[in-house]
């Protein structure tokens, strides 16, 4: 049961998370409020997936576009709907920083088993800004605080020695989901920290690069689609096959790039749900979505089978 | 009366702008409301200081920290209070393309003089969402729409001929905000506009140098602190007097650079505004503002007066 | 004569240079070797012109593409036909730091007026080797040294303030040719440097705006072509004529950008030299001007005319 | 013999490469001149540690700071001692474009096996003229080219597709070093040239890393030092030793952040290989290696014995 187990947290050995969680998407009606029942089938679909764990209202999740009070009815349907059968770490960073301490209360509240923050945004912050902003929402539970370093909003612009040891030092820390290219600053990061932060990769196209800087899971977009088979994929490259991680990280590289340069990313992920899944995730809040091309449902289908028929 | 104007509105022709415009400030309450009375205090200083306009609830003015409602309702005030005496430009700019066109609405019917709208953020934007986001907004009223274009969250990916061409072809364009210290791209857009376009600079710290390549008028946070003397210098430098343009822009970039580099811009901004107006614009909202040492009144006093005692 | 007025050199008080300074192509052969006769002529050209000085063997000047032995010919031949009627700035940067000494007292024996130093190139340079490097190259000899600025090789890793302070304790120091468009930068590094510095802007694109910022003067591509008129338009827009200096400045952004555009920009500074001046620069070495489109003369002649017919 | 087979070379099929290839050291005299017999040790060294292949006078080779005699010297002693027992490879690439020619037709004569070239430097190159400058320096032999791809000094700003297809069309094109972190770039560019590409990974803190995304071997500063058991981790990782992997790369990054933060790279480099092969690298060119700390001995094999017992 989740509420037991965030009250028995001890924040750098209890929940050792890992593998790989989709940074879910939060399906909307047609009117941009939120789609409840899809969210239960989205949430029984990786439970049967046996997925790692779900990083729910993220930007894949689309906090930024969503009002105070549908993130928490979001949040709390998921983590009812999930009752304890995986692991739920609600994304609670926000533009106003008591807008971050209230969703990590609600969050504590509902049960999730950890919160995670991104950086700021819009306004350029310090260092000491950023982690106090950090600071205040981890302070405001009792579960362990991931960090959600977006190397596209915010550059490091201390070393990562200093980074680590200022993330370890803050309130029930946990980890990071480090959305960063740059596998060697990652590795840092883990070194400097001494196996005391749980790192999850946040760029899909290195999900299996970056075990070798660290990381214990993956955290991303692409997960709610190809899942399993990403599972599978980290799971016998782990094990030692090589070859197989190679294969797939190719394949995997090449379809991330179609979608993303078809200009239709939302579009893509919207179809991929429905042919796959049967789920209706629903249109994106503009601007997000918006002039995209429709994908055909064949083009669609060979980009799906395509990464899942690279693991047999 | 503005809705008046607003009805007759051409575009390119009517509402010559210009000047010394203050990014206004948005005066809050200790629990983060707007401070109504305030604002009226606010709009009156800037009334009888004879500025060019305002533009209102932009960066400065805390917009990604306020709620649509404390968006409108303060909006409303400053339009009430101006009753014409001065322009009044309203940054609808949002995360959501809709909560723009829902401000765009708001601020046409509450007699606004004009509208501006920043480019998307948080999410990559492509030019052609960019701009489609920029048109539905302009869309939304017949009020003049002034693009916020903010180098900081935005970097241009297009050549400034197709840039000026696509901002033209707006609904009801009527210029920019330019907040960039690239004055070659300004001139560019100038030059490419043909005069169409309004522009105003952004960056406060090159008032004067911006005039050289097209600019019309400034837009900027430290206009609510020092119109007066920013609108006597930069008038006196288009005049002729190359000289004063020349020590004020050097004291005024010395000045801004001390405020910047003290890592305490907010807490300079309030205690200026009440050392020399007795205008009390409160606490920003965190993470702005967060950690910033106080200002002790000499120190700003000091600084009030480099500023004001460069022109006789 | 050159050779009297360095030996009484006093760094920061002689030598008040200023004005218009072409950064002076270098006429090569068909083959790559220095033009001599070119060479002259083209020195006669600036001195008949009345220009403040010549900045040689600069970036526009191929310093990369020659040896050694073609900089100490050409700079020779520059400052032996100059004869003391017009200063001579060398450029004297180099790969190697002590290829830099060689050429800095090479250009003192032969009687230049200054000397200048670029950054240190393709390898990463901390600010510490930086200003080691110019160090060295600065006590090479007694000439003022002016610091090359190129914001596009090296981008400031260390605040106005102490890079202006690192700047003023180097040997023999006489200013800089800060070649970057971010003129609040520059504008903070003359305050800093309290005038001690005699700052040449090295961006043509803002040749009037830099002269708010401090700027003593400009080194420049286009001034080969555009000497007179470029002084011209500074001294009416320094003198009170603000239209003349924005009227001008537009003109002269737009034909920049026009000639950036063309992806022939080498092609034209030959051009232009060739028509206006029947001076042949010959070609830059490869892959400088590679793949140029030629330019017709009358797209030549139709920007001469639109820059030069601005000032009457 | 290494002259027949490049007569017999079949560009895309012979030369099958891989492996660890140390960017190999230039030895120099404490005077700047080439260390004839210090290089010939370098050489047997690489030999008998069973290495890869020679990748000679690239950045760790200081190209920048030496003549073109010099380099030629450098390159036709190592060829000479190489005598067929390990490839080797000569970066060519040069400021001139003619520079490179007359180096790449020198490597052909002296029986090298193949070519590299590093992107234009210093002035800003557009596609075009970078692709040209390749291909002229590639059509000046027959040896396989190696595009030297450099993200420190050359952003991609093409897409990685028709990168891809632009470098396979360049004449006897064999691969590509690419020094990049971004290994999402580098696995589209394999999958974008199917398998006619040899690419090798130039960042060595990610030397395991890029196997995942078509690396077939890793050319580097650090194996010079640490080639034998950087050659057995990647042997043993690709072989289906996950751990391994993940070991040996966070203690290299880590060993390579303590090196790179020490400000004494160079130093390092040279102490290093006196400690452990007895081999006088003498100083690097200034400025290069400029007022770098000296190591102690017992950090500098304390370094050593931290790689080198990762792997049992």
């Amino acid at each position: 049961m989740p509420s037991e187990r965030t009250t028995q947290h001890s924040p750098l050995t209890a929940h050792q998370f890992g593998g790989i969680w989709p940074a879910m998407l939060t399906p909307l009606t047609e009117s941009g409020e939120i789609a409840h029942e899809q969210i239960e089938r989205l949430v029984e679909l990786f439970v049967k997936q046996g997925l790692g764990g779900l990083y729910v209202l993220g930007s894949t999740g689309q906090w930024p576009m969503l009002r105070l009070d549908q993130r928490m009815a979001a949040a709390e349907r998921i983590v009812k709907t999930a009752a304890g059968r995986i692991p739920v770490m609600v994304h609670v960073g926000a533009v106003v920083t008591d807008d971050g301490v209230a969703l990590a209360q609600h969050a504590a509240k509902i049960g999730a088993d950890a919160v995670s923050c991104v950086t700021p945004i819009y306004y350029a912050a310090s260092p000491d800004v950023t982690f106090e902003h950090y600071r205040r929402i981890g302070a405001a539970s009792e579960l362990p605080l991931f960090i959600y370093h977006l190397s596209y909003v915010n550059q490091l612009t201390i070393g990562p020695r200093e980074y680590a040891e200022r993330i370890l030092a803050l309130p029930h820390i946990g980890g990071m989901k480090i959305t960063d290219r740059d596998l060697y600053q990652f590795g840092l990061i883990h070194v400097h920290s001494q196996d005391r932060l749980q790192l999850f990769s946040g760029a899909d196209e290195l999900m299996c690069h970056a075990a070798l800087s660290g990381a214990i899971g993956a955290i991303g977009t692409f997960y709610n689609v190809w899942g399993p088979v990403c599972q599978a994929a980290r799971q016998k490259f782990v094990a030692g096959s090589f070859e197989t991680g190679r294969r797939f990280m190719l394949t995997f590289q090449n379809v991330i790039g179609e979608v993303l340069q078809s200009g239709a990313s939302w579009g893509f992920l919207r179809s991929a749900m429905r042919i796959k899944y049967g789920i209706e995730i629903g249109p994106p809040r503009p601007p997000l979505g918006m002039l995209e091309k429709p994908w055909k449902d064949a083009e669609v289908e060979r980009l799906l089978a395509a990464v899942d028929e690279t693991i047999q």
